[in-house]
């Protein structure tokens, strides 16, 4: 038996939604101790990893660790049923093979209770290596998410610039040439609020292009944390990181073009 | 010469937003006492039926029974142009045999005049025969304006179940069951504002399927009145009603669907 | 070297938001004491002025006359990366024969530069001739957007009739005749708020016909100021002009409509 409550199923949802449109086919992993996620995206390009502990949960029972394989789209509908301060209770009995039930109930008297087939999905989970990054950035979540939409106004590639002074963010089009920087000196030595800063630790300079459509994906999950950590290091994935409430994240990887000069010439 | 004032544009604009989709050809029947309204939706399934009564007026004058024919369409587009405030005089005289006269005024000099032709309508007046219902339902407004919502996501027939101890509401897809029902201990005992309670009262046990999209289609009233009636027995037109100001209402009726065999395979 | 800061970029937004749909290529002619713009639509049936006086700017430097010609479709893009208080700089250096920059700051450290290509533009300027007008009306920006918008619900051509004691705008569509006043007793004697009024001072009477399409196309400059000023006479292109801050305007010029029997007759 799997039992896992939420006590605010708000949280479920903004998860859902920021993957949905990533992974259609969710295989959520369920052990005494955690609910994981791990999937590319349908064109194999970006990968998601979410980690839930145990401790974001109201209640959570699982007797043996199984993989749940749901729809993310039908998924979504269902947590869009709930209301602001609705709980939800995720419930698989071993009995039902085929049937997960979402229970959702407010402090009313209504209770909905929607039932989804489960699928039956192939789960490879990838080991992803334990890795040093050159260049660490930490920024609001907010600010990444205007990065990503300013940059893909005019381009569709995003070239990351990391120098131990200072951070670029840049994009070029036809007729355009779009660069958003951030200086050590004068984000650092403010007395602004912590959430508000954008934080850098470089040790090595890092120059790296994306694809500005997946970045933009990816910040969807913004509503999931006030800050965002982007990891990088040349020639392997970026590591755009959403902490959830401090007992779980959402992370997506995603590797950098290789080709810039020719993309550089696409355009 | 018939005259009717609305001391607030709002309302009257609120009504015919809610029933434009339902019922393009409208036949206001005008009498000394009410101004009412009662015509069949375009495809001949469901009945709406208004009744406004003198003493939501603020002028009121009709000095001979007679009906005015209106597009709802064109009305919709009278009333959009209504600001907050606005006061709404309807008046018609009787030697303009083809016109009906909207005036939206402010408090700062604005007069607006817009002059609709009338539309030449056959109104064959449905007579209601007076009905007791096995189950009477009375819920907020904006609560079954979600059920309605939450079981159209997945399906298009919602089966209503009432019984003396509580009420459910039903729809399914083809992965999923989705199911929402309020009971009689929990929703009654409760110090909440009564407004906000599912109340209900069945005297028989009743099993009904109705066609969402019609459903979906009434809530649109639902900005009308905090709360909604909802009357049912087998085998005959469900109500649903929302009370206008304690001085008049907004009525729907519809069949429900017979063959639920049927429909539940073809889902 | 040209050089021209807003504290605040949001005001620059405003006019190219309001102008880009009439002006695709935009010249915009810099001299010593003011940043102007004159260009017909593209359909070369209104005319666009705008004026903006040194005193508008936090920090202004123009060494010699020039014209820079910019795609206003572009420089909207450019604009919608600015946040609430951003400031914006735009720069032009004489070396840098064929770009402008753009630079956004906010106070916590963030940077944009976008550079923008400058466009080869014929610009020919025409001259308006000064001009005595018999009607002159003065309201509020969001009430003539509004009289637009409803006209524009019926018909699409408005007629504007002044007289010494009352303003009429009117529109009438197939079944329809849609027509709203303020007289002057109403509007004048009130002790309310200036800005609340819909004054007008009309030495003879006017009654002009426009194109709807090109006056709710105007009224988005509405943000720009609080009152507008219409100013017409027999004949002659209507004025229409948002004040800007005191020191600058934006003012589109539209010829009425003839054949206004035969527009009559067409609807």
């Amino acid at each position: 038996m799997f039992e896992a409550k939420f006590s605010n199923a708000g949280l479920f949802k903004k998860i859902i939604e920021a993957i949905k449109d990533l992974v259609s086919d969710a295989p959520f992993d369920c052990s005494e101790s955690s609910l994981c996620l791990q999937a590319m995206d349908g064109s194999h390009v970006a990968l998601v990893s979410l980690k839930l502990e145990i401790g974001i949960f109201d209640v959570y029972r699982c007797d043996r660790t199984i993989s749940l394989g749901l729809n993310s789209g039908e998924l979504n509908k269902v947590l869009k049923c709930a209301k602001a301060d609705d709980t939800l209770m995720i419930q698989f009995q071993d009995g039902e093979k085929d049937t997960v039930t979402f229970t959702l109930e407010d402090n009313k008297g209504r209770k909905q209770d929607i039932t989804l087939k489960l699928l039956d999905l192939d789960n490879e989970h990838l080991g992803i290596p334990d890795q040093k990054y050159s260049a660490v950035i930490e920024m609001p979540s907010a600010e990444f998410k205007k990065v990503c939409s300013d940059i893909a106004t005019f381009s569709d590639t995003m070239t990351i610039i990391a120098t131990k002074s200072n951070i670029v963010f840049k994009g070029s089009g036809d007729a355009v040439t779009n660069t958003i920087s951030y200086s050590k000196d004068r984000t650092a030595d403010d007395e602004e609020d912590d959430n508000d800063r954008v934080d850098f630790n470089v040790k090595e300079k890092v120059t790296l292009n994306f694809s500005i459509k997946y970045l933009t994906n990816f910040t969807k999950a913004s509503s999931l944390s006030p800050r965002v950590r982007l990891s990088m290091s040349d020639a392997v994935p970026i590591v755009i990181e959403y902490e959830i409430e401090g007992n779980g994240f959402l992370r997506f990887y995603l590797a950098p073009k290789i080709e810039e000069d020719k993309n550089g010439m696409d355009e």
